[in-house]
This record gives structure tokens, sequence and C-alpha cells, in this order.
């Protein structure tokens, strides 16, 4: 991203990327060990840590408020949970990893059979040594989640289960942070703060997030941009329903997830399937990544669905390293701290900072002279001499922009059709700019 | 095909698709033997043979008469044929098979050597052991076909050739039969008449849609469906030159042969190449069988080139099995009835009855809050609980639908972008109505 | 190319292309030795011995003239130019070849140790047994270009660089010829003429375009054609920039040059993508070589460069048969009169001679009955009997042309979604109208 005005070139963000891997980490590992749900004190406590990066604004929606065809659920508070067997040891313990109680379980203390207990225990049979996340936010129930082999180890026998917590009226708590740009059209950036410890899913997306609201602060820039982060589904619903007439200013947006791993990356497209965002990103993704994978928009995901939904239509694609479900660590014990890497975090950052640096500075040059070749060389352009091969890329950009500024080409349509880096084709045409072959 | 209510789901057709192969397969039999011809009585004993199972109507047009650029042709009537040696032993009899006889020969007495009579003889010396079909409808000419091996089997020496037939003024003769729906609107369902014991092709397509018409009976259909069994290209042609203004009603259409065999299937678009009927065809053979073939419209094949032709320009295709002319016994003693087996034709049943399915009950759904995601949990629609997968199947579907119910896509449009069989989507959206998240 | 009446269907050219090959390749080696430059005495001597075939016109546009972003050059005269050793042996010797020489190179005569005089030395390391084509007409400077294994064998000490030229105020030269046809609309068909020896780059694009001209003479054709011969880049500017009303009759157009190889065929694209040229190239090539490249543009190559810059953007394309840059012997003297066959410039004329039939005859026909299939055998058309498969080419070039002549398809749309040459197209809609099934 950059500034609306011609000087420039560096990406939106202050941060160096040397070391911006480093710091999203440090976040991530921060925000982790918190037992966040859909709503509670563990979203709370989360965004008030993001507070201290960024001037996040806290939003609360009480709970029964109506948001289109869904309600705010009460808030989960949970304070202990264990099962206990016939000679007092916890066999599973809250207090080890806080996946082990299902996520907004209902409190319950009760002895029972082993046999029947089983009903209330979520396991892997396929992966037998991870603990899986499940949640309940919207049919009241209670349960845990352990490890198969650790179930599979327990003696038949009684069993104490308690799960120590609440479900009362409260809120669903959201945060906002929007950096003004120039103009009041706006890029979205969204992430979902709903899951307790799963590092990748998402504690990755929302300290990327973060860090990069963090360097916005200060600089100038076109759009205006809105970050969200807000408990999944029930969050982005309460937002829009809060921000309808706002939703109009959204020109470009992302929803971001899971972005710690190596796979990837990822990106799966708007409903609309051609806005800007979509090609911006796709054509990013395919010089970052040889083995980048676009999806087109399938209606199942993250946040994009409520904001691609028919009513809104947002221009907003998701980006992510490896695709949701498909890695075995999704949704387990095993997105840990272990899992996400500082490099990958800064590939992630680096590959969302260029996808909006395209959103940003895309323009649509004009050459000041339309007929014939320009004369590089007089103008003092032309890389290596006279009747040197023009297939330097320095010399192909110049060729491939002045050849096509004639008012019908914005600079990423050229870079689409050249097959060049956008961020080459803008430092280019700022270069031909400065010689007055180009103006906007 | 449908009903044009909402409710019901079932196959236009009240046949069980079980047993269906074998009521056709009975029928092909009972026409099997019947020595068919362009005009002449083989075509009417046919089409009254079709009329036990359907109201149809026999309809005659003179010879002599114009169908644009062609001629009705004289009726002919084949009582015998034979070659007979020296000995007098028959060497070829028409009684034993029909193709034996050219296809509308002239009469001819005569005796000759057989260097002189191989002149009048067809064989396939690629295929020595079967007999090849082949026809002189708009040429006077005599001959008979036979086996290659018996044609180089036989003895140099005098020949007698014996064809007792006549060619006479007098009609051809096609069928016409009509099930009315709520609307004017018409299929065209077309398969040609005139060729002789070829069990694929054409008895196939022959039984197969009188089956069809049969399982149409007594049932309300949004299309009205009108079927024609006629002469190859002359008979399109005279159906075509009687109707004209009717063809303006036609809004789908398939002609249909050669629905026996193992292969393919095989569906050949409509010069439009992007009608409705060529996108319902194409994806319910995609989903029906990975082998199928789908080929853009050629000039070349059955009477889809009459449909097809620029002053009509019809939206019709070919729905057929195994390509014409791809298969070895194409237009030979091979097209029997071991070549053709009920379960082909069961499922080619099943295919075009898919097809019309799609055609019949295609609708724009529009949903009743088009702003977030429904929380189907809560209308009691959700498979799995909180928290599942949403992959199921049956879960993809009611978001697809959703998604896209925005007044702009058809449930057609929304199969082809879901990857989905349209009779999946179309169970799906009746039960969102029935939970009135969904209008039409 | 053809009469724009609808009789003949010989190609354009009244050459037989038996022997145009040898015709063209003799043309190859008369111009080959000449010292060619952007501007100068070699230009003019070429265009000389081309107006002893064609009445080709001479211009000259004089030094210091703009056109556009250029300047025109001074004109070079080279007279000697040569190295010698301290023994007076000349060790680089221009009148051996005159690639020898930078090409535009300012005079000199200087003595320098071998060490400093390699700055002035161009070779090709990779070929070391080849002379690299090197110029500087642009940046004056001067220079000599040699083997690398020579340079590499040359003892160090002092050598004598005498390079015996002048730069001085004159003109460029280029050469122009119109065949003018029945309309004004024109079909540019340019070569560059600027370079010294090289024979492929482009002695053959100049010797088959006089050829092609020559073959013209005579013709009566619906285009008007005008050949342009004039050195690289500047030579262009100069004709677009003293023609450019003219440019607006540019309908189609061809850059040819490196046809003598026996690679490719290639042809790129004109900026537009989607020109007749373009297509009409794009099917030609397609069916003459299952190995032809069709690129899209980009703005490297040749002269294309300058008739496609935006403000032109005339629907010119590039023939070659190799692609430029692409061969070991580009730019270098292995590109001589053996890297050139009569038989390539042979099939290069043809597939040339074959794009500019498709643009001279394309048409709309237009049947005469519109309504089902014609009774081709009543017409004498149809080849092989009644009942015989369609499938022979002539009778399907019948059945697509008469199925597609509705009045909205030329022939080249209905050759490239038959698959089938236009040629045999064209032969077979004179055939039809001949009959009477076809109109204009």
């Amino acid at each position: 991203m950059k500034s609306s005005r011609a000087e420039g070139g560096a990406p939106v963000a202050s941060h160096s990327h040397i070391g911006i891997g480093d710091e999203i980490y440090q976040l991530v590992a921060e925000i982790f060990p918190i037992c966040r749900s859909v709503a509670g004190e563990g979203v709370r406590e989360t965004l008030r840590r993001l507070q201290r990066e960024i001037g996040l604004t806290i939003r609360e929606v009480p709970s029964g408020t109506q948001a289109y065809d869904w309600t705010i659920p009460r808030e989960w508070t949970i304070r202990d949970a264990y099962i206990r067997n016939a000679a007092g040891e916890k066999v599973v313990d809250f207090k080890s990893c806080n996946l082990h109680v299902l996520n907004h379980s209902a409190p319950v203390h009760t002895k029972m059979p082993l046999s029947e207990l089983r009903h209330h225990i979520f396991t892997l049979p396929d992966q037998p040594d991870r603990i899986p996340y499940r949640k309940s936010a919207y049919a009241e129930s209670w349960g845990f989640c352990m490890a198969h082999e650790r179930l599979m180890a327990l003696p038949d026998g009684d069993y104490e289960a308690v799960i120590d917590s609440s479900l009362e009226e409260g809120s669903l708590s959201y945060g906002e942070y929007v950096h003004a740009g120039t103009s009041d059209e706006e890029v979205l950036l969204s992430a979902h703060i709903c899951h307790p410890s799963l590092a990748n899913d998402n504690c990755s997306g929302l300290a990327l997030l973060t860090q990069l609201a963090k360097g916005l602060s200060g600089r100038r820039t076109r759009y205006s941009y809105r970050f969200v982060f807000a408990p999944g589904t029930i969050g982005a619903l309460a937002w829009l329903a809060s921000n309808e007439p706002g939703t109009k200013r959204v020109r470009h947006g992302l929803v971001v997830s899971c972005v710690g791993d190596g796979g990837g990356p990822t990106y799966k497209k708007s409903r609309r399937g051609n806005a800007v965002i979509d090609r911006a990103a796709s054509h990013v993704l395919r010089h970052a990544a040889p083995a980048s994978a676009i999806l087109d928009f399938s209606p199942y995901g993250y946040d994009e669905r409520q904001y691609c939904s028919p009513g809104f239509n947002l221009p907003v694609g998701l980006f992510q390293r490896s695709l949701f479900g498909t890695f075995p660590e999704y949704h387990t014990s095993a997105d840990d701290l272990d899992f996400v890497r500082p490099e990958h975090l800064a590939s992630s950052y680096a590959m969302i900072d260029a996808i909006l640096d395209v959103i940003e500075n895309d323009f649509t040059p004009l050459g000041t002279l339309l007929k014939g070749e320009r004369q590089l060389g007089r103008h003092g352009l032309y890389v290596g001499g006279d009747g040197a091969p023009a297939t330097q890329a320095s010399n192909m950009a110049m060729l491939w922009i002045l050849n096509f500024a004639d008012g019908h080409h914005t600079l990423l349509d050229i870079a689409e059709r050249a097959e060049m880096p956008f961020a080459e084709l803008l430092a280019t045409a700022r270069r031909l700019q400065d010689h007055g072959l180009l103006v906007r």
C-alpha cells in the first residue's frame, strides 16, 4: 500500500519485513493461552491485549440481540473443568489445555460410569494423541474433548465430571479499528477471534492484522482501512447488522486466517469472482509462489460467507496458507505454537502487504506520446546500449507500460498481460512519470 | 420431469426404473423383425405396434409432395428377394434377414454370371461375417447385401437374381404423439423409423421414447411433449414443412437414437451450443458417467441436422450411447437383439428422464432473507451438530442454494457452479421452500 | 489473394509455387553482400536492386527530421575498416565480412595496446567462432566485432585500428510500392532493410515480399497492397509520420522477417489480438504445420511495435519462421546464405499467400434455402451414393457451409468452426454458388 501520490513505492506498513515475523509470532504466543469462545471474557481479554498495539474500539452487543437469522448467545464463563476417577485423580483437566472442555459447555457436576460418560466425550480416533476442538454455542450441551488413546486407556468404573462454567446474559464483544485514508472508501480486513488455544486458527490472523494496522498508523493512504476482529459467523453478522449503510463504502476486503503454517498460499475468491481484490490477490500469489492455489468462491469457509451473502455481495476474499480443513492439525491440539513459524507469518504478511499495495496504488497511466515507441536511450532510461536486447526486465517493463498507457488499461491490467510483478511495473511507471513520459 | 408445482420430485415418467429396461427391450424385440424403409408398409406396421402403447397419430404425406429441397419418394413394397445358384439353391435369402436386399431396391428378375452380379452386391470386406445395411431411396437401383465371406465362397457361374418389390405412388408415414402440459411451450422428442432390422439404430430410440410417452400419460407437466417418429431426413423435413408455425413453440428438444448399447453416453449439442437443453444434457451426463462425451454441433448426424438447419435453428440436441458410425456393429447385421441390453436401455432412459427433469423443474429461487447465512440448525435443517463440518453434501447443497438464491441464478446455474447434481439441489430447494427459507 | 469476384480461386500471386523458393533465394543472395545500415548508401543500393523487380518508389527523409520521439540520424558511409598488428597484418578486415565493423561506427584511426582496444571489440564467448552483429546508430561510438576465438588468439601488443567511415547529414531512405486494388482499403506488408549481411534477418523478408509484389502486378484484387521496405524502428516511424492519415486505410497487415530458416512457423498477434489478420494467420498456420506457434502481442520485436503503438493500434501482426532471438544464428555471421533455404522460403511464401487469400476472399455466404438440409445428390454435388457416409471432406465442407450460410457467419468463421482449411471451404463455396445454392 502506498500514498495516493506518485512518489514513494515502499509497502504500506512501516515495519521492515525483517523481524515482522517475530513480532507477529510474539503476539500469537501471548494470546494463544486465552480461552476464547463466541461470547465472554476470553474475547474481551484478547481484544484488550490487541488494544496495547493499536487503538482498537471494543464493541459490545447484548445477548439476545437479533442479527439477521441469528441471535447473540449468552456469555460463557469457564472457571474449571475436569474428570476425576475413583481414586480422585484428574484424568482430564481443563487447566492443562483449554480444548479439554467443550467450548461454550453448560455447567455440570455429576458422577457416572465411563460407559455413560463417553457420550459426552469427543476424541479423534484417527489422530489418537490429539485433543479435538469442539464447540456448542447454539445448542445447550455439556462435554469434554480428549486424546483418543487416553480415553481408551481409562478403566471402566465411575467418574466424576465437573464443568464449572456459567451461561448468562451479557454481551458479545468485537474489536474495530479504522485507519483513515484520504478517501472514505474502505478496505475491510477481518479475522475471527472466537477460537480458544489454536495458534494458526486464528491467533495468527489476529496478530498479523494487528501488526499490519500498527504499521499503517501515521501513514497517508488512498483508502481507509477497517479492521474487524469478531467471533466467527455471529460476530461478523453483528458487525454487518450494526453497519449496514457503511458496507456500501467497502471497495475491497480480505478475511485472514491460518496464516502461520508453511502450506499454500491459498486465495479463495469473493463471490463476484472478478473483483479487483480477486485479481490483485491472484496476481500476487501467482508471482509469490508457484504452488499457490486460487480457488473459486464457495459458500463454506470463514466470514467471507457473511460478507459475500447475496444481500451484501461484498468484494471480500479469503487469504490463508493451508486451506482450512485440509491439514491434520486443523481444529486439534496440534495447532499449537510449534505449528506456526515466524518465517511463514512474515511471508504471509509480505503477500497481504503486496496485495494491498496493488489495491492502493493501481492507476490508469496515460502516455504523453502515444504514436510510436519512445526512444528510451535518449531519455536515459534504456538499460544496455543501442542494439542491446530489450529483454532485460526493466526495459520490458517500460515497453509494456508505454504500449498500454492508452488510458484504457490499469497497471494491474498491464501486469496481468505482461506477466510481470505489479511492484516492478509500479516502480517503472513512477520512473516514466518522473521523466515526463507518463501522466495519470 | 415434474409437475410445475413445487411438490413432488419424482421423475416425469410414472414407470419405476426397475423393469423399464425390460419393457423397452421387449418393444425393441417386437419391432426389430419388421422391414422398414423410407416409405411403405414397414413403417406403418411399426407405427401401429407403437399405437398399442400410446395414442399415436399416424400421418401420411403423398409421394411427390415437396418438403423444402426434397420430394417424398414412392412407397416401397418388398415381398421376396433371393439369389439362386445353378443348382436352384438360394445363396442369399431376404427371408432369413431383411438386410439382404438393398433397402428401397427396384424389382429385378435376371440371370447373370457372378462376375456381373457382383456389381450389385454390397459386402464389408473388413467385417467378412456381417451383412451391411445399404439403401437407395432417391436413386433407382437394385442390389443385394451379404457377408463378404459368403460372397467369396460362391463359385463362378450363372446366378438367378430375384427382387420381388414394387415402387409405387403412395405416401410416407410418420407418427406423432403429444402429451399436453400446462403450457403450450413444447419439448420435441424425435426418433427415426426408416431402418429395417437394426436394433440399436433405431428400434432402441423408438421403443425408449414410446415408453417415455406412456409414462407421461396422466401426469401434469409444465411443458407439452411432442413425440415424432419419422423416417430419417425426409420424414423430419415433412414434419417441419407441415408444422412450420408450430416449430416456434419448441423450447427444447432431443433426437434419440442408438440408446441400447453399452458405450457413451454421448450428447451432441444443438447448433446454438448454449441452449438450456445443451446445458441440462451436459450437466446430467457429466454426473451420470465420467466417460460421457459432450460434442459440439456438426452438420452431420441424425435429424438434428434438419431441426438445426439455419431457417429453424431449434434448440435440439442428439442423445446417444455410442456415437453413430464409431462402433463396428453400426449399419450391419451385428446391430441385432444381442447388441442392445435392457440395462443400457434402462440407463439411457434414466439419463433422458433426468435431462427432462432439469428442463421441467428448473426455476429461479429467491431467498426470503438475503443478508447473512441462515442459521440452519435453528431451522432443523443442518445435518450434524453445532460445529460439525458443513461438508456433508446435504449441508453444502443448502449453502449453495441460499447463497445464490438472489433472483439471478436458476437452479441449473447453481448446480453447474456447485458441481452438484441438479436432482439433489432440486430436492434441497423444495425442503428450503417447505421451511419458508425460499420462494420462487 | 483473389479477385473480389466469385470466379477464380488461384492464389493472389501469379507465380507458380514451384520455383518461387529459388527466385526468392536468388534475390536474397544478390542483396546479402551489401553493407546496409540505418541510413546511407547501403539501403539505397538495396532498394535499387529491388526496383529492378517492382516499380518501387524510393523516399528520402533528411537527417535531423523528427519522427515522433525519434530523430533521423546522419548517413553512414563506410569505406574500409581493419585492425592491423605490429607486423602490419590485418587481423580483422571489414572487406572479408561487413559485420566486422560496428554498424554505424564513427571513424577512427588509432594505435593502442590490445588491452585497451578490447573495450571496442564485441565477441560472442558462447559462440566463439561467430562474429556478432552490433550497431550504434543513436550514440556516437566506434568498434569492431569479431570471433571470440580469434580475439583470444591475438598476442598482446600494440594494434592499429582503422575505421574509414563518415557520419554526415544526408537522408534516410525507404522504399514503398503499392498494388492498387478495387478498393482503397489497404493491406500493409512491411520488412526492415537496415541490417547488413544477415540472410534470414532480413534479406529473406525483403526478397519474399518483393516477389510477392511482383506476383500481384496485373492482378485484380479487392484490397490495395502497400509494401514498405524501411530501416527498422526509425524507418517505420518515418513512414508513419509521413502517412498518418493514410494509416486509417490499413485494414490488415503483416511484418515479415526471418522467413528463410526451417523453424516455426511463428505468428505474433497484433495488439488487438482478435483482428481478422490474427484469425486468418492463426487459421492458416494451424493447418500448415502442427508445430506452428501463435503468440500473443508483446511490445518487443520488429516494426509491429510501431504499427501497434497505442496511437495507431493497427491490425498488423508478425510472420516469421523461427521467432527472433531464439535461434543461435540470430544476429551473428552464421545467419548466412547457408542458413536460409529455397524450400523454406517457398513454404513461407505459400503460408503468407494463404493468409492473404483468406483476407482477400473471405465473405459472408447466404444459402438460397435455409430450411432443411439440401438434397446434394439431386444437385449432383454429393460424393458417394445415397446412404454413403458424408464424412468425405468435400461432403462435410458443403454441409458446414450450407448449415452456417445464414448471413451471420463469414467463411473464416465457418472454417474455424469446422476446423477445415479456408481454401477448401472457399472452393466449395464457389461450387455451391455455381449451382445456385449460395449467394453472397
